[in-house]
């Protein structure tokens, strides 16, 4: 598996691979490497003939106020899982190759970044949209993938590409949950063990509002309920359970195709997302 | 000459080229093709094997009062001069290939895009920077020239195409004048005879306020000087006359290296532009 470090030597690796007729996946990670994001590099190898996994951890999407300087890191452990899971490469970008001192550009998908996780963390999505825009470029992969847990996230990655033309195809790949259904997170390692047994609470009160809605629940009157079991639960703060349209993400009104609920909650100092269909 | 409409035929013809080690060159422009576009193609084929001229008049870059509607269009025209300036490829977007009805991103280069034609024409910056890292992506060409009349358009492409990690080089090409001095532009087919007559005075008094800057005047009491002139020889309405620095564009105190003086004056329903080194 080859570790490679600029990215000049990132597109020299990919277009010598698609010269050679091999398609090639890219999976962008922020590493602390976890089970959630071994399956994006099994769907790649999957799909394509060549994966390439990527390990950023982007400052441009933190705010002021959250966990940049703490975010975990751990790049022997991470190179030693993609290499387990097959990984062709691991671009893992020196100081400098992503943001010189000087730089000035901002890619921004309106609309869809404007509510849930867009409302909660200001620029959240645009240094999103920015880094995975510039990670794509800098490769061109025939595809790229990205995990279904930050779904929201998912839908402006793939509106972006399609939107600059991008030749790569955006694929998402279904969340992976612990046995007691909590998602797998890089933030989990945040979590207390007291907090790690009160954690999943989240997605069963999910599943509850999902099937509520199903049997003829208004969707805010069953959100509204989530939100009460999860603060009984012990998360400390709700920022949105919302059931919405996973194509357009208006709120939904009545039971329809394609709705889906989304949640974000505190839980100590863990920032918990999750997503599942309704 | 091909007349290609879809953005993937102009990939792949880009590609084809380049596979077969010719590089090329893109020519983006919005048609009313002058002696200055073609002065683009002309370098274009001096740097590359291929030159592929684009024209789209781009809806993004005109705020609500301006003059999308009415911006002079000429394709037989434009294919007739870009043809004999020895052009390999016209690409002509059909509708729909640009910006879908769903369209949502957007590309700003901050900091150099707030002043100047950025402050005159909000948004302007953001519809240019936008456009072209589109046409950029859809034929990722390994040159594209812009022309320095629109010197600040020019630095916000560069900075894209570097920020955004594109796989061209931008180069300028310089300006090109009447006898008179005057910059050619699409828009000086707004002037009437009479504006025609004094369109020059912008020219000629942005060359004296160098030269007195040369000589020792303040930066900002030559430019004062420059306003006047432009006012007593016709135009309406000076949007600025300023000079700074042609790397940052950071106002000029003093006389130094790389200064520049920029100017953007109205004259009936022209709005002019240029751009000259102090």
């Amino acid at each position: 598996m080859d570790v490679i470090r600029t990215k000049a030597a990132l597109r020299a690796r990919v277009a010598q691979w698609q010269a050679a007729g091999e398609a090639v996946a890219l999976t962008p990670t922020m590493g602390a490497v976890h089970e959630g994001h071994l399956s994006l590099v099994r769907l790649g190898l999957e799909r394509a003939d060549r994966c390439v996994a990527t390990i950023f951890v982007n400052p441009r999407q933190f705010g002021p106020n959250e966990d940049f300087t703490t975010y975990p890191r751990d790049e022997e452990g991470d190179l030693a899982k993609f290499r387990s899971a097959g990984c062709d490469a691991v671009y893992i970008p020196d100081p400098g190759q992503m943001y010189g001192t000087d730089y000035k550009t901002e890619v921004t998908v309106t609309d869809i970044s404007d509510v849930m996780e867009g409302a909660s963390r200001p620029g959240f999505f645009t240094g999103v949209a920015t880094v995975v825009s510039k990670l794509l470029i800098q490769s061109l992969p025939d595809i790229a993938i990205f995990g279904e847990k930050d779904f929201q996230q998912l839908a402006v990655i793939r509106t972006m590409a399609r939107d600059l033309d991008l030749p790569t195809e955006i694929l998402g790949a279904p969340t992976v949950r612990e046995a007691d259904g909590l998602a797998l997170s890089s933030r989990n390692a945040y979590l207390t063990p007291r907090e790690r047994e009160i954690a999943p609470s989240l997605h069963r009160a999910m599943i509850a509002a999902a099937e509520s809605v199903r049997t003829g629940a208004a969707p805010h009157v069953a959100a509204e309920q989530a939100k009460r079991d999860v603060l009984a639960a012990g998360f400390q703060q709700v920022a949105y359970i919302d059931i919405r349209s996973q194509d357009t993400f208006a709120p939904a009104e009545a039971l329809s195709e394609n709705l889906r609920i989304f949640a974000a909650a505190t839980l100590g100092s863990c920032r918990l997302i999750d997503n599942i269909a309704v």
